[in-house]
């Protein structure tokens, strides 16, 4: 326990601890927003403070709000493919519309539309999500560059905080092999996506193989258990965990799909 | 941030912070070793408490170094199986041999054998890992029931702290479409392994659909940030999150092969 823990408010986590913090309080993101001003003035209200290297974990589902990446699906015309494929797996057509729309390829249709989007993201439905905005007719499509959002909102935010912030975007996916969503990163600036350990050595002194973290998506992943689904907080600053500044794009998470024979 | 927060060395985080504690300081770990004392007693050492519904993280290595599930490649005597993956991957044939023994089936060959264990875990090597052992003939397996290791640790660690400990025991697992490895979770006891929010609402009082998360392998995912595998680290204490205990299996996670198209 560092002495700073007890005397300082905004103190920084002690030696090697990381801390998850959920920046509560933020009001329904409307398209225009701007997201750095309203998650400063959140953070302000929930009497934090942002720290150099504090990495911000941003839910897609506020950037693309804040971006106008919402549809409405009535008006939306179904084609003939999303019609075949609607009423192969009861589906809504016009969302089915939507999703065929935000892919480049379908990947299987049973039991969710799994496709490869735009951005080369493997995911159920394209990223299209019902939860968590008003109206029964209205869906949150991906950020179309959710890298450039990152780096925008990054740069906005150390502007008005003087402080190197980096930004992770993260959305809720599935995967093969495991049940469940868990948290990865759709965008991100300012951090490194992935760590190579290939040619350290590790507590032995051997060299270490094939060693090649995603912490772009741990992190995603590490903020998601201070997001809640249901409470909906869709900031949490991840704090305390030790990187040097980076701009690779979170795209780069995505394995070549001449390596992957998933496809 | 909570009054407590500067008034008690080992308190609680501040309401809805999570914090990921490395428990650093552990020596090399043996066959045989009462992995809950040595673990009590650097956490000790380290000044630290545990408290009410800590998760305690621990990285597969040293479970399997503890339970003697090592093997030396220089006992294997390589099947005609063995030889000839070995000769098709430029492999080490005693490696092959020592992974095929761990595996139900081979998914893939290339670039990295990525084999069904005998869990049911899809994994490169059948979790096979040479590196933080000592030793260039020895490499480490996947404990052989680690649900089972994961109970009788948190057992007894609630034994000797009179506190309720969960463990989830990680290990680090690549995966299709996404680049790079992120830790998940092998075997977990006392804390669900997944959140069903099927059937809640969202912030708009929409039912929330398909929405199951994998928590276990979020929260090994968290550990992994403050594990950092170089320096070795192998245990990371969850402080702060909210869950009901339960006793789930970790295997439970596993996808059931007649819903994954992908095997």
């Amino acid at each position: 326990m560092s002495k700073n823990a007890r005397t300082s408010p905004s103190r920084r986590p002690a030696r090697g601890r990381i801390e998850l913090i959920p920046v509560t309080g933020l009001p329904e993101i409307r398209e225009g927003d701007d997201l750095a001003r309203t998650i400063s003035a959140a953070v302000r209200r929930a009497r934090l403070r942002f720290q150099n290297r504090d990495i911000l974990v941003v839910a897609q589902k506020i950037i693309s709000k804040a971006e106008g990446r919402i549809a409405r699906l009535s008006t939306f015309e179904p084609s003939a493919q999303a019609l075949q494929l609607a009423a192969r797996g009861s589906r809504d057509p016009r969302l089915v519309e939507v999703i065929l729309r935000e892919s480049r390829r379908i990947i299987r249709e049973h039991p969710v539309l799994i496709v490869e989007t735009h951005h080369g993201f493997v995911c159920a439905n394209a990223g299209v999500d019902h939860s968590n905005v008003p109206g029964e007719d209205v869906v949150t499509l991906l950020p179309t560059d959710p890298d450039l959002s990152a780096r925008r909102l990054g740069k906005a935010l150390r502007r008005r905080s003087k402080k190197q912030i980096a930004v992770v975007i993260s959305d809720t996916f599935g995967r093969p092999w495991r049940l469940g969503l868990t948290n990865v990163a759709v965008g991100a600036a300012g951090v490194p996506v992935m760590l190579d350990l290939r040619g350290t050595r590790d507590r032995n002194a051997k060299r270490l193989q094939a060693t090649i973290l995603a912490i772009a998506d741990d992190l995603a992943a590490a903020a998601g258990l201070a997001m809640g689904k249901q409470e909906g907080v869709p900031v949490v600053i991840v704090r305390g965990y030790k990187y040097r500044p980076a701009q690779v794009p979170a795209t780069k998470i995505i394995r070549p799909a001449h390596e992957d024979l998933f496809r």
